[in-house]
């Protein structure tokens, strides 16, 4: 069918556990889901890895790795990226075949009462590449995720796919890629050619999908809708991503809160349709 | 004084008019203020020319032209852009020697249920050509301001300093220049070589600063603050601009609804200070 690419991520469903998510995909005829590190832990990597397997699932990604530029937090975040390291081999191990060892990183914005925005970019490039030999060993792609500038200040301070390129360009791409999602790139007026770029590069470890919507909630973390509900151009960014040869999952991964109120049954079949009628018209493969 | 620069934009106190924002400017020792229509329209411009006049402030900018993105909204708004030309032309002949005929453009989002982001941008284009004879022959500068991605969909289709720059390329600098707002252009990686490269090409018609609140309010149009209340390094940004040689007004346009609710004479003064205190000591340039 003409979904066989979609991929749920976990947070489109927040409420539900990890048990909860995969029972609902495979209810609902989904082949992929990317998750959660929240949810891995609840029930400990062996049994999500177990589950996961039992699922016959793919696993497209693991949200999230990163959060480097602060150095007050620097010793306690290695060694959670290690820990997301080793849950995403694992992970991608017990997923089906064509699973992902994707590592979602974001990087984290300005430490608290910091204006140095080119010094916390600065201590990106160095997270990155203190981590990449880990991620090397491990067999694991880090996905460096450029987010929306409403997000500079507090969350992500790379804020476009270029910058992302650049950050990861001395990696070789199997360790450094990045994530293209619409929600973080759509505004850009390079994206298109950004995307070629990447594609190029070898970079694209990873393709989100979610619409924007206005006005914008409070605190801006929500107001991310299903493709189609916003005001997105589904169809020139995915035919660019699709252009570059990319093969891999796509997940939609939505925050709102009344899709997160909603009964998971019924987002998971929201999520199908809309993939269905705003992404999979713009496909140019399908996996087998 | 540091703050002779300084210009008072009549939107950081928006519920005084006309008459009380000139009032409070005068009463604070400021040189200069920037304009909105409505309170100008209020007056009528020909009494809003004359209090400017007998003020002894000087003129900045009017707020604001554009919203060429719409195709139904098209008629009726080149007819505004064309009062605001004139209203433009009458507030810089009435302000004190160094007032500014600069007309702010914000551009405008994408209409209602279009997703061509493309296109729009085309039509800022199509439109900032058609209007710029208008303005040369009342010798107002259209100021193209790039607006934070955050208002892309619903506000301003040009996002990047640079863009505006392409966009603006074609015509002469004395007509088309652009806007550097310190809320909107921060968190660009490119925004250093980019107000480098405005000046280069003499396209700097404005600089405004406000600062970056976290978190943002419902909307998002009202997390602006006073600059140093938030996450902008306003010492990188005010030298790169102070470096291309401009010596025009700074205006600190904010829009807070704590802000707007305290008494106007306060705010003035708090502009002052964080002006003298977060922007003067970067100046290279003092206003004779």
């Amino acid at each position: 069918m003409s979904t066989e690419r979609f991929s749920l991520n976990q947070a489109t469903i927040k409420k539900a556990d990890l048990a909860a998510t995969i029972d609902h995909a495979v209810a609902a005829g989904v082949r992929s889901v990317g998750l959660w590190r929240d949810r891995v832990a609840e029930v400990g990597l062996a049994e999500a890895a177990s589950r996961l397997s039992d699922s016959g699932l793919r696993f497209s990604s693991l949200c999230r790795g990163g959060f480097v530029t602060d150095p007050a937090t620097a010793d306690e975040q290695w060694k959670e990226n290690l820990l997301a390291l080793d849950e995403t081999a694992a992970l991608a191990e017990a997923g089906a075949p064509g699973s992902a060892p994707v590592l979602v990183l974001v990087v984290g914005g300005l430490p608290p009462g910091d204006r140095d925005l080119a010094g916390a970019r600065e201590r990106v490039r160095e997270g990155l590449h203190r981590l990449a030999p880990e991620a090397r060993a491990r067999g694991v792609r880090l996905a460096l995720e450029p987010m929306n500038p409403i997000f500079c200040a507090d969350r992500g301070v790379v804020v476009t796919l270029g910058q992302a390129l650049d950050l990861v360009a001395d990696l070789d791409p199997q360790t450094g890629g990045v994530v293209v999602d619409t929600y973080h790139v759509w505004w850009d007026p390079e994206v298109l050619p950004m995307i070629e770029r990447a594609g190029a590069e070898g970079r694209i470890a990873s393709y989100q999908v979610c619409d924007w919507l206005t006005p914008l909630p409070e605190g801006a973390l929500l107001g991310r809708g299903l493709p189609g509900t916003g005001h997105i151009d589904f169809a020139s960014l995915t035919r660019a991503v699709e252009a570059t040869g990319y093969q891999g999952d796509i997940e939609i991964e939505v925050f709102h809160q009344q899709v997160w109120d909603a009964p998971f049954a019924s987002v998971v079949e929201d999520c199908v349709s809309s993939f269905d009628r705003v992404i999979a018209p713009h496909l140019a493969t399908s996996r087998a």
